[in-house]
């Protein structure tokens, strides 16, 4: 399916058109940000690891019967999707406290939290993606409540089997972000990428950072850390 | 019954013990604080406003059916209540978008809201009592998910009561916080003062705002529109 005009370029992606107007092209690009665009970088084969370990994890989410957007991986950095209309949220799932919500709460980074924290931002960047809760998002004609149980009964899933996944290579699933949207046949699936750019990733006995929190927070070999998520996810193929 | 030891000096009323371990008398003070203490004045009589107004509401409340700490008005400036163990929680309902929730989703104020908006804050001056979730809540041991279900359910029923009471004498309450506690018999109540301290009240024709807003953005004669609230609703006795 041949790549057509440029609909919309994110921070890290890109989505095209195809012939199919129900399916798009979703390019990883090597870009990476922070602060909300404040900070911004480029590190060669980003894209590539990004779109490799997406895949994978996507597969894994298919195959435990979530519903995604995903329809195959066409070369090193491009997936054939279902086009859909994205929720403007940010879905966020905490197993250990980090981040942002360590610095709110004032919880030192690196505690199991008791119960599965979800949370939702509203994606917009003026505003800075601000916490929002379900009422919030109601308000704004984000999703409704209903919209609302299906996502957060879907992001459950998706952490139940992502936390299984990594734990199986040596990885502590931290947090991590995903989206939502909705296809032209109504259904509601998951979109976008699942990488180290979304997901805070431990090292399960050393606690070493592999995902983005290296580039974050300055800590050096950003892509050897995405290289070693990527090597570490293939020996369970 | 007497007032014994200072247990709790909050930023506009005190907390004393009584000889009663179950009973505490609540202390209305003339002082004014916004931005989480940044701003602060004195109102002469405001502590004597707002105990009038919160035993008008606490009185109809009650009849209303709903649980809450107040047993009686001593004077012009104390009240009776049954000491309870209180959530750090402030539950907030919007009726009309304004203060906060307008600008963090850049919704003009004055926007009605299309669902009734419940939110939470953590208690806790150091963090600046964040916007927080149910998750978030139960992650720091503020409430548990059964706790929170049942003071939603609280708040919800407080804000039909007090829309009612403020329909009645021609002022929109746009939003109020309130608070909760856990008396020594294990019931959830509604507890704190409900006062222009804490409600966001418009005149119903003019919009007039007779409420805290007019100290936070120095809008002058404070104290008139607290009794402007007053009397209106005196003429509900």
């Amino acid at each position: 399916m041949e790549k057509k005009e440029l609909l919309y370029e994110g921070k890290a992606k890109q989505v095209y058109a195809t012939d199919d107007e129900n399916i798009i092209v979703m390019h990883f690009k090597d870009d990476a940000t922070a602060g909300n665009g404040a900070k911004h970088a480029q590190f060669a084969h980003k894209g590539e690891l990004n779109c490799a370990i997406t895949t994978l994890i996507y597969e894994r989410l298919i195959k435990a019967g979530i519903p995604t957007h995903y329809i195959k991986t066409l070369n090193s950095t491009d997936q054939l999707c279902k086009k859909v209309h994205i929720f403007p949220l940010e879905v966020i799932v905490r197993n250990i406290i980090a981040g942002s919500m360590a610095k709110r709460l004032g919880i030192p980074e690196g505690t199991p939290a008791k119960n599965t924290i979800f949370e939702i931002c509203y994606k917009d960047d003026a505003l800075g993606d601000p916490l929002i809760n379900d009422h919030h998002a109601v308000a704004v004609g984000a999703a409704t409540y209903e919209e609302l149980a299906t996502i957060y009964d879907l992001t459950g899933k998706v952490n139940k089997e992502l936390q299984a996944m990594f734990k199986e290579v040596g990885v502590k699933l931290v947090d991590f972000k995903v989206e939502f949207g909705r296809t032209s046949d109504g259904e509601i699936v998951l979109a976008d990428e699942i990488s180290p750019d979304c997901c805070r990733l431990w090292d399960a006995e050393t606690n070493d950072k592999l995902d983005k929190d290296r580039f974050r927070r300055d800590l050096g070999d950003v892509m050897g850390a995405y290289v070693e998520i990527l090597n570490r996810l293939k020996t369970l193929k």
